[in-house]
């Protein structure tokens, strides 16, 4: 059996420099993931933001077939270039989950393309996720609701685009209401976010939230990976209407610049 | 009547460097659009590439309500602080409309989140678009199908998002077909996307071209410009499940950074 | 002017049978929405289920824009042939603005192609309606979010086609969420499910639900009125790769009969 | 290894009234499609029109996992109580595939809520299918484009929903486009509406077609079969705003008859 190639990407500053949040998450955000959602056809690496390249080398994303993306307080620290390449990798066909506050990570606002923007409030409480799409690989095993005692209130206004089909809808005791979890498809490439999972609560060891990220890492795995071309095709069919007017001699690269 | 601010951004860099492109648009593929769009309710202005800051000052972008980009060779050469200003301004509410060889335009790919890749051929053959969505605004006036009698091909796979809209279904005369005319919308802007217009043809005075972008125009319009936040909302209804553990106390910005 | 020629559907049965809701809508649901929508630009009639032909004519098919659709306890009695007139009058142009219990009409089942089942509880309770499409014509005038302090719950999973566009999302005080506005286009014709309104509460009456409908019907009223037609169609183009085989020389009209 | 119950429905009579047609579908177009997609993991069986029921009784339906649904010149035969039967059926979870002519049967214009109108020639020209989704497991070997050499036209305007996620595009050698593969989704169940088959025409013998069929059958096969119900669901959270007015007290079956 082939496996599945995941990495978890973790910003990995909060567990770090936070005690309390270092208690809660003592081998990393990224650590409670890839234990929690260990499994016979995963093949798990983690990489983090303070290694080289991010641990996001080319090598590395060459070799993955579902990333997940788990960031917050340091976004603007990603560099562009990786998040270029990532964004390329996706198109490419390799699988993306972007967790939580990586709504507002470069590579989620990338490949919607929209603001992502949201409310937010840090109060712990319940949250409870209605499960839209009982048929969707990524809800497998899970009823019709689940709960979450203690999380970050996001709430609409979520700016994402229209063909975000939607999984889960939440309510926060609050009062607001939340798309939490959403597809996507970019390229060749699956994409799947979901909201759960801030730093201050021990989310990433709950039974419903690892079964739906190791429901969505199966449903994100590559049919293939195909680089994104722009060729210059010869016609099938013979053109009669030749235009008699000038040519320009010039063509186009996919980076747009000219040949 | 509050007039629509149309702002018409090109290249402008064929037109004054081949002489028999020069032959085709002496005023610019801009000035072309502009004279064969005018008309008592828009209020249009161009823009281009070689101009201080594109022609796209901070005034100029706050005081367009739809703007219209062409480029082809250049894309690599605008700045990424000015596209993301533009993509800043679609996300509250700026129409947008792209034409042609925009498709690999950074604003564009920005709005898209993908490749746009797609296939060419530079053979002026035939194309024939066919109207797909007769109901929809920006095909007012336009029958069953309409033909340009020479034009650069564009074919599938046309790399763009599922909640592309498709208004036009071309198929060129040696033997692809395309998606020639699809809307998006991105946070509260509208977005055209206009396959047709090469610049070594007469495409831009061609009456349904004309037609169709001046239908975009009014389609595209903001209904108000609104700028995307992420703000800390307070709790409507009574928080009961309060969480005793620890806060984070970090709070983010849109920009990703930390407070 | 040309007036939008509207006409509210009313089963009016409850009205007609239950004291207590004859208290609260004297003059029917479709009177209090008539009266409650009244404006310069519309002209509107009503008709009801106990009427020849339910009121709903060949002749009032004909004049009408767009149609409102109460209905609750009766569905079963509303005629196929009748359904099947609107259905056919829809896909030519006319709009359709669903409401509440209308979710299980033959009319919105045959739109939707859907079961539309959903949760239900009539406990009086109240419902929260966030505004998710503010930049939507239908949204207009509308904040962030608005409340209905006594309503039944209609709760997830709504079974609805996918290309429902998502204006408001509903949060119950019982613990349940909902889709609450969403919009349709089938054939030429636009439709609106709006899921406020049970008959036991002055729903009708409140500033917000009348505002919302009135920005429904102005959104509906179609571009044009055109019959959907399965022509024989002539080539365009030549046709080099004739068939030498057999022909069946069977052609079929719309309802699939041949000729 | 649980195999997928395909249940292929041919209206069968062309083959039996057509002596050139018989003699390209000597055992029908059903007995062409069960020899051409044999496999191991599927079990074919074949239901027709003048069979009792159509033979799809009440023990086939519940039966079979994925229905192929294939009819032109009796559409109107078809019996209204087995077309809702069969489209309770796809809303619990059974896969439909709907080819050609089908576009027209009951069943597919239930299921879309459109009048799925098109335009159409019978002169046996040329069709090319571009694949427009590589990544879809529908599409799964098949390359870039492929051709039938002799096909019946369909051509736009096609009046399908807008979730109708387009696989293939083709041209057809008189100059029409048409989107000729499309999936929907309807409650829990997929449907896939695919162009291809005059039966005038030796299409289902050949290689790509059966190909796709086959890839749409183990697309389609059913997650899970779930009645969909509308149940009287109590309060999780507690109910504060209680009404004190009127009750109506009149509760709604799924069909729409109250209790």
């Amino acid at each position: 059996m082939k496996k599945i190639r995941v990495t978890i990407w973790n910003e990995f500053r909060h567990e770090t420099k936070n005690e309390s949040i270092a208690a809660i998450y003592p081998e990393g955000i990224h650590g409670a993931i890839a234990k929690g959602i260990a499994a016979e056809d995963l093949e798990i690496r983690c990489a983090t933001l303070d290694e080289p390249e991010h641990g996001l080398t080319d090598d590395v994303i060459a070799n993955t077939d579902v990333l997940i993306w788990w960031g917050h307080c340091a976004h603007g620290e990603v560099r562009d270039d990786i998040v270029a390449k990532v964004h390329k990798r996706v198109l490419e066909g390799m699988g993306l989950i972007v967790l939580h506050s990586g709504h507002f990570s470069k590579i989620f606002k990338a490949v919607t393309g929209c603001s992502c923007s949201l409310k937010w409030r840090e109060e712990g409480e319940r949250e409870r996720l209605w499960n839209i799409a009982p048929a969707h690989p990524i809800t497998r095993g899970i009823g019709e609701y689940f709960e979450i005692p203690h999380e970050e209130m996001y709430g609409e206004r979520f700016d994402i685009p229209k063909d975000s089909e939607i999984l889960f809808i939440s309510h926060f005791e609050g009062g607001n209401v939340f798309r939490s979890g959403v597809t996507l498809e970019r390229g060749y490439g699956k994409v799947f976010y979901f909201q759960p999972g801030h730093e201050t609560y021990p989310i990433y060891y709950q039974k419903e939230i690892l079964q739906i990220i190791g429901n969505a890492i199966r449903w994100a795995a590559p049919v293939f990976f195909r680089e994104m071309t722009a060729p210059n095709t010869p016609a099938i069919d013979e053109i009669k209407s030749v235009y008699e007017g000038p040519k320009a001699g010039i063509v186009q690269n996919v980076d747009g610049s000219n040949k």
